[in-house]
């Protein structure tokens, strides 16, 4: 595996985790194309990997403050020439196309959702696999308050809390805090400090480590099919993967661990 | 805009919002064929217009407390003659188109549910983008203790808060207060006396008229196409509404007031 | 009604309510082929019944502790012949095709968790019309600890729950009590003990004798159609069902009950 040399990026491999922390601090980590692509770059790379778990966090205290409103504006907003494919179109959906493919990465995704998660940074947010709070995160979706439907962004919304939350929060651009944030279901904990981050992280993640590698990603695979499969198909599918599995490495390995009340391999760093 | 003449509605618009009263207090405003035509065209007659909001409420302290059983049982339950389409089929169709075009309307829909929320008026109640209960309000669908299901209200029910809890409450006609409305994600928050509710509907109105009229408008299409297009589908159409944003003229307003910090024309009153 | 003879399963049929116990107590009612079948083959057999409701409860104090293991390894993993169809794949299958039959039973299907709801025994609460769970019940899918995704499992719980929650507890096999339970909405009411079991499972059991046999299972199908048939298609079907109530026994019993304020008489034991 080699991971791409990244500007807007930092990255830190340990034991299997990858640490991605968006690095824009002076824009609370706002996205632009660049950040962007150098998000979908990293997680085409360890498509095929050993990288067991993503770890994402913006420096400086915020996640990520949404989409660079002022690079967009520079860009220039000019309509195409005749027959021209629309950029802002193009611009747009590549958001969604990062977002679902941050959704359906093999990998364990953790979102670490402190200070601004607004916009794409909510986005981004809706579709790890575990998410943490911090009490005091300011999450919203500010858009349709300055003119612009929060495009590629609503649609994760409501499949990560459902349309009934989605469409108020949309639909208002109210802001709230990481609490509501957990009663809300969009995150799965919160927490006041680093240390009890720390101690929260460190337990999913030896959960995580704990799961076999192979079995959670079809795992992953079987859970986005839902909804959009009819559900025989998703349950075909789902047996076939779950027969390639037990005769895979994974399972004879799992199960007789499991019976020895040892732990599997993949779990012995 | 013209509003239309209603014998069963009371209808005040001020400021951009419009306000309309169920007014049949004596029957907790049960839903008559007329009372659910007028609720259709009324939201036809604002289509286009400059209306923001929609508050739903129900005169004499009831949102709504069903479908007028004794209307339909007087109407007739025989059924129809050969090769004539059955009438019973079609009023009980027509809630759900109703229903339906609540849901989809470009305005913001408030639904202020106090007293009887029963039947169809918890129906109603589902497809409101924001949703208030008293503390003390009746919700539950009694339809099949009286033989019939809930035809047209189940399947928003499922849309509202999920399979899980609908089934229960749908099969066992289990009554419930507004409090418990909050925890199961129906409403959005609850209110104990008048004062309280005052305050949070202007607080929600004051959010809603910062947002942008024609962009809110676009989100809710966007949101109502999740599960219904495949998602690929629904991120391809909001990649094309954003861009008309981007060059119509909300988003430079809004882009505008945004950097300069001051309110965008449309929150202007 | 001929109910199946069952090795696996005690089976009690009192006043309309057939409580079915599964019976493996030694191993924590471990399902085992043999249990899947005889579970397929009650529901079959109640289908056409007068059987109102289903209480699913294990004996010993266990509900369910997933899939028996040890017994499918005894059966042999090796890979099928060629030209030859995968046992293992049809093995898993005929799991969630039996999930698939309890939820769609025409009866009101009622899940007792105590002790281990693992694995499969988690599946199967995930399928019921409403759940208890015992304050200190023990929930969790730990497939993938062992090598497996929880193939079968993992869509229902993705229907029960949502995919927010669902993806988190399948890759990190995490383990939760039925106060958690309730806080995701798996279940609908926690219990501390029998006597408080027994006093719930009493009330939601009138409130299932009190609602029309027909139209509660008709408003089964209208629930599990939404999301799968188009909306439009799901309000046409339900109108259709919604007036041959109306036209059958049930309706006329049930509105006059209602007006001359007494039970209907699928009421009255």
């Amino acid at each position: 595996m080699n991971l791409p040399e990244c500007k807007n990026l930092l990255l830190n491999l340990d034991s299997g985790v990858l640490h991605v922390t968006f690095n824009r601090p002076e824009s609370r980590n706002a996205m632009t194309p660049e950040l962007l692509a150098e998000i979908a770059s990293v997680f085409e790379s360890i498509r095929e990997s050993a990288v067991r778990a993503v770890v994402l966090r913006g420096a400086g205290g915020h996640f990520c403050a949404g989409a660079d409103l002022k690079g967009m504006m520079a860009g220039g907003m000019k309509p195409p020439a005749p027959g021209e494919a629309d950029p802002i179109v193009a611009m747009n959906r590549s958001f969604g196309v990062m977002l679902r493919q941050v959704s359906a990465a093999p990998q364990v995704v953790i979102a670490v959702c402190e200070g601004a998660v607004l916009g794409g940074g909510f986005g981004l947010a809706c579709v790890s696999d575990i998410a943490f709070a911090h009490a005091e995160a300011k999450f919203g979706m500010p858009e349709t308050t300055r003119g612009l439907p929060p495009a590629q962004i609503a649609p994760f919304v409501v499949e990560r809390i459902g349309l009934t939350q989605a469409r108020r929060l949309c639909l208002t651009g109210a802001q709230f805090r990481g609490a509501e944030a957990l009663r809300l279901g969009l995150v799965h904990e919160s927490f006041s400090d680093e240390e009890e981050l720390q101690a929260k992280l460190k337990d999913a993640l030896s959960q995580v480590v704990n799961c076999a590698p192979q079995a959670n990603a079809l795992t992953k695979q079987i859970l986005l099919n839902v909804g959009k499969l009819d559900m025989d198909a998703v349950l075909d599918d789902a047996a076939r993967k779950f027969a390639s599995c037990v005769r895979g490495p994974e399972a004879p390995e799992g199960i007789a661990a499991f019976m020895q009340k040892r732990a599997p391999k993949w779990a012995q760093n």
